[in-house]
């Protein structure tokens, strides 16, 4: 018993010297910007002060570790969503790949207007003329099958303009940004209105985020028995959209939690930030406004994919963060 | 530099110590049974050899810490479900608290067989009811409404049989496996035919599982603008079933991996089970067989909740192990 006492006597001691030596460090390393890519500036130091003060163990506005919650917008927030989504890109190359099994389509708008390359007709088709497509490539197979599409998808497909492969074209900002959140307790959560299963191959890798912490849009997937083995087939229906007000609804269903910060980029967003942000104790919204016509796009109220217009006055109402692209950021991409 | 260095090769020291410390103390508590409410025998057995074989780093059996992934059933596998679903008593006992504003009941079945207690006419009412019920008392409220009104009623149900609160009649060798697991580095899920909001309010301090780590049916919700707070609404709408073949969709939606050890104790159970092990790599099942009319209830092939039949029989095909609650626990409940 005694024995047991002095080793764990030991112990103690040697965690002591080591916490205060690692704290000592720190406290050393205060020097050390947790987000060199980001400008000083109002957007900085608002994100900066905003996590001081839930972190400050007996501060007035600590949250407890468990309810660190903060929610990421993709498309826009996370990297590029121009000159098109690029779930929407995939999508156009699979009516492509696909087109010699699907004859019909040569007749068939918007199939048509794809394979023609004519994005007017194809923008002419709407919502409707889109969901037609995503569910005509992205259904039809198992889930495993699908998830190897994307991942060879984007193993080879280049943005048009940056001739990069498109995980490269995150924002390096944001990666600072997902980062210093987890490492001072954050769960971190993407909550897009893309299509969950073309995030979750890679989300991991990109971001650091677990696949079950994505959050999306999605079709149904329909469990059977196949050659005596169990597997998922994605069904064309559609089964939730996690857009504008169906962004709190799947942070509900999926986060399961008010998350105490939120990042979004366009008026889809909204919703997202008003549910996390309006309401008692310590929240934090924040906006990317795009306006960096040079290293990235400059794009607001008039933008096709991504529009910011209706949020960015009510970024200004509910006092969110908006971030110029142009002047808070030192760097765009990953170097 | 050398101030630097020296006090970098100093904590390295220290870290190297009190790794061996640490690591000497585990080699000294082998002998530490991580699950003493279990009986030695095949079922103990074969969870510790399953845990031993995919964390041996090296081994042929090796699963990296983020593929570990545990699936739990709730009902009848975590905690009590006779002599109905707990969620059932819930509703219930919400049709008796709702009545007054509903006179309209009193002549509507299956409300009025609530009201009046008479089972065999309300059993007869079969899913039709049960959902129609559901809907009625699950329904109407905001989602914070609807938490307040579950934490509330559990505080103050009691169990028919065992006089006790429903949270305290759940099973203590399963909630030594679920922190056996997640000490090896398992995250752990629970995939339930109940409700999911039924369950996120309590599963963190009762199983330790987080409210994202549960999955469950669920009716769908609105979000909306109320007195100019944002605000979801619970809607009359079946979201969706998280039973039989709709618990692999489940885990794909919400877990997003396909698990390697699944946790059942029922024929709604089947699919999860058969999705989790029928594939490559090193897998596990288990089924809880309810064999203690003494401790707790014995039933399997007949019963109305929870039946265990074609489940029974696959269990031995497919090499899953079936726990003899009687034979292999030790206790049943947490003293």
């Amino acid at each position: 018993m005694t024995q047991r006492i002095g080793r764990r006597y030991f112990l103690l001691t040697l965690i002591s010297a080591l916490t205060f030596l690692t704290l000592g460090g720190r406290v050393l390393d205060a020097g050390t910007d947790p987000l060199p890519s980001w400008n000083e500036g109002d957007a900085k130091q608002s994100i900066l002060d905003f996590v001081a003060k839930v972190t400050t163990a007996g501060g007035p506005d600590f949250v407890a570790p468990d309810d660190r919650i903060a929610v990421f917008d993709n498309d826009g927030t996370l990297w590029v969503e121009q000159p098109m989504y690029t779930q929407m890109a995939f999508a156009l190359d699979r009516v492509k790949a696909l087109a010699p099994a699907h004859p019909e389509w040569k007749n068939k708008q918007p199939f048509k207007a794809v394979l023609e390359g004519d994005m007017k007709v194809l923008a002419e088709s709407g919502e409707r003329g889109l969901l037609e497509l995503v569910l005509a490539t992205h259904s039809g197979m198992t889930t495993d099958e699908f998830t190897k599409i994307v991942t060879d998808w984007l193993a080879t497909a280049r943005h048009p303009r940056f001739n990069k492969p498109y995980e490269s074209l995150v924002y390096q900002p944001m990666l600072e940004l997902l980062a210093y959140l987890r490492a001072n307790g954050f769960k971190t959560f993407i909550v897009s209105g893309g299509g969950v299963e073309f995030m979750r191959p890679w989300t991991k890798k990109v971001y650091g985020v677990s696949p079950e912490q994505v959050v999306g849009s999605s079709i149904k997937t329909k469990f059977e028995m196949r050659d005596g083995m169990p597997i998922l087939v994605r069904i064309p229906e559609l089964n939730f959209i996690d857009d504008k007000g169906g962004k709190p609804v799947g942070i509900y269903q999926y986060v399961a939690q008010r998350p105490i910060a939120a990042f979004g980029n366009s008026d889809g967003d909204l919703e997202m930030l008003q549910w996390t942000t309006m309401t008692n104790g310590p929240r934090f919204g924040l906006i990317v406004h795009h306006t960096d016509a040079e290293r990235e796009y400059a794009y607001d109220r008039k933008s096709h994919f991504g529009r910011l217009d209706v949020a960015l006055d009510a970024a200004v109402a509910n006092k969110w963060t908006v971030v110029d692209m142009k002047k808070d950021w030192k760097v765009i991409f990953p170097p």
